[in-house]
């Protein structure tokens, strides 16, 4: 919640300490293990994904210790030895990864965990939380952003998801190409910019639109943007240019049929004078509102309950797998389960995109051991991200975000639309796997 | 995150502290003001709605102070005056609601907040995101325990979502008649019982199945789970009574025809004498999926995504309006705004859940100021939750699942309806309004 940077350890489901007892029971707890995480698939119809959370992911992960309170609320959970070895528990393995921002595509290997059994499966939990849900906010996000243009696109969704996810949810917005947030903790916590106008609340409160207005253009000046659709839009932005004049900074609508009055209140408001006043939207919007509107006379848009619930995919059902780890000699050997319709990929990977001499994505490509030579084109996607349990990542939220963009330039233009359909590269598996 | 109770206040809107500017220069700040929460609508086919987060949302108001860390952040964002009443800020007004657990319609007003509109305002983002975010997945959660009927259902969905939004995840399923939960921290904060198997990584970690099963039987004891579907499921089952004999707790079946693999499972353990081993299926379940497997012999149903994804609804789309305000003479007046379709109803509401006289439910009647005479059988819906700042309910989590229990059991049972349809009682509005 705060910068005191809480333990992270119970953000766990049960099922990882009470396999932890059993290994630790049976010796394999020591084994060397290595886990992947991945999506099997992306949601339906999407072109691409975005990977985001890990810069929240790390230092969650250096938080995830086990306090007096942790362990005393465990242990009716599992056993003395367990809870010894909880007590000291610091994660001590490297972790590599795609970086904050990239693209990724059905089986990409995002993170790979290398440590003990032991130490790698308790991060299951929380490394899936984080990565899962701010990935899909982000993919939600970058195709909000790609519809929009050169537009800005303002987040506001903070009402409609639990609190703290808000707050995550903004900066994975951010890191999508989003202009600013509403979102106050998003500013404090992560340093996104934060902006906001006026909800219909302030002009009820006072006896009318008049007073209300004043007010604001009192508090706020005269670039300030005021909600013109309370009760007559024509009327509210005759007001708004009487009381602000040309200055005036913008308008917001948030209602209706939002092309037609957007055309309606940029005529206005050019028959005014006031023709340098934005005219910013809201009310439901998503990618495909977004897109809908580029032909009106819209200057930004402000995006809520579509963003913060992935616009239909809240979450990015990525998994944390078991693909290798040491067998009774101390020797590597690939693991995957042979479950029906979940089969898993044995071996550590690596990962590459493919580009043509243009510098075009042509092709996720993943294999086992070393990677082909690089012919100069292609691109490696896994970089450390943490050495012995500390962090090796300098990588910051301003660096996510141009990331995002240099990914997403990458991509054939395929990736853009909107409609549902294919990834926009496909995903290689390289011999021999 | 932790018992610690960190504040709360930049969990917040930007907006709202920008209109409490402008609001405290007008003076209109100080104006007595009621804000009411209610959905217009419940997400597209849902019979009803089920009222949570109350019992997160108290504390998390009393801990809405701003303290030097938040007021050097909103330097940037409000004047010297605003930082100073911030300063002062603790919520002095009255909040009355529908308790938690309720069953709630379109227009039932959940929560009302009475207080200067300085006090009242600034409470808006963290008020819906609580209730938007509990109340989608207890509505969610409902029709999966309904649908589950006498078996339990194990929520264990921490990994798709949020890593906080999924510890209130969980205790928003427990009200809604979830056995238990993954998330230990769920366990911890808030009482609700956690449970677990094992994961596929497990099996895989050892050499082989008999490895596996022989140290999860040595250190959970012959009651456990074992996972049965890493290779081949026949063999998994034949092995885990081998091992754990008739006493094994149960088996969890994880992919594939989860009905027919459950029934062939069920012969084989019945088969081998295993008549009390049960039945755990997990595997993209939601509500309709546990409906489907209501024929089939399963004991216990494991619900990941689709519960903390609120199963295909993630927000309640709960709004907090202005409805009411001082004027000028220091009168309350009814207050709504026009937008085309969005207009609210003006004007501080009672409800009552109307029953007939055998105690069915048949309309939930909203209204202005005093509620009719009470026939006996109608049932108020409104009950104080704060006054003048403090909390009064008394409501604890046991309460509000056994009140969601006799909320729903009220209802007409086409409220147990899975399949799109109308709202199982209409919203009935009463004049004056």
């Amino acid at each position: 919640m705060t910068s005191r940077s809480p333990r992270t350890a119970l953000l766990t489901d049960h099922y990882e300490l009470t396999m932890l007892e059993a290994a630790l029971r049976s010796g394999a707890a020591s084994r060397r293990c290595v886990f992947e995480v991945f999506a099997r698939r992306l949601p339906e119809g999407r072109r691409y994904g975005v990977v985001a959370g890990t810069g929240r992911l790390l230092p969650a992960i250096e938080q995830f210790r086990f306090g007096d309170a942790e362990l005393e609320a465990l242990r009716a959970v599992v056993d003395e030895p367990t809870l010894a070895f909880l007590a000291d528990y610091r994660f001590d393995g490297d972790i590599v990864g795609y970086a904050e921002g990239e693209c990724y595509f059905p089986g990409s290997p995002v993170l790979v965990v290398e440590a003990d059994f032991a130490h790698g499966v308790v991060l299951e939990t929380l490394v899936l939380s984080i990565l899962n849900h701010d990935s899909a906010i982000a993919s939600a996000a970058s195709r909000m952003t790609s519809a929009a243009g050169d537009r800005p696109c303002i987040e506001m969704g903070s009402r409609r998801t639990h609190e703290e996810a808000a707050v995550a949810a903004a900066r994975a917005a951010y890191i999508a190409g989003f202009a600013t947030t509403s979102n106050l903790e998003a500013g404090r916590r992560f340093g996104v910019p934060t902006a906001g106008t006026a909800a219909h609340a302030f002009t009820l409160l006072h006896d009318d639109e008049r007073e209300a207005f004043t007010a604001q253009i009192a508090a706020l000046g005269k670039g300030t943007t005021l909600l013109v659709d309370t009760y007559d839009v024509p009327t509210a932005v005759a007001l708004a240019v009487e009381l602000a004049g040309p200055e005036l900074g913008g308008v917001r609508l948030d209602s209706g049929d939002l092309l037609v009055q957007a055309r309606e209140v940029r005529d206005q408001l050019d028959r005014l004078g006031a023709r340098d006043t934005q005219i910013i939207v809201t009310s439901d919007l998503d990618e495909h509102a977004i897109a809908a509107l580029a032909a009106g006379p819209v200057d930004r848009y402000g995006v809520g309950t579509s963003l913060v619930t992935g616009s239909g995919a809240p979450t990015a059902g990525m998994v944390y797998k078991l693909v290798s780890r040491e067998d009774a000699s101390g020797t590597m050997v690939g693991v995957a389960k042979r479950s029906k319709d979940k089969a898993s990929v044995a071996g550590r990977k690596y990962a590459l995109r493919r580009r043509s001499a243009r510098g075009t994505a042509e092709a996720e490509v993943v294999g086992i051991g070393q990677p082909p030579l690089d012919d100069g084109d292609d691109r490696e996607l896994l970089s450390p991200l943490m050495v012995a349990g500390r962090t090796v990542s300098t990588s910051t939220l301003e660096d996510a975000r141009e990331r995002h963009a240099a990914s997403l330039a990458e991509l054939p233009v395929a990736a853009l639309r909107l409609q549902r359909g294919e990834p926009a590269i496909p995903t290689t598996y390289l011999d021999p796997l």
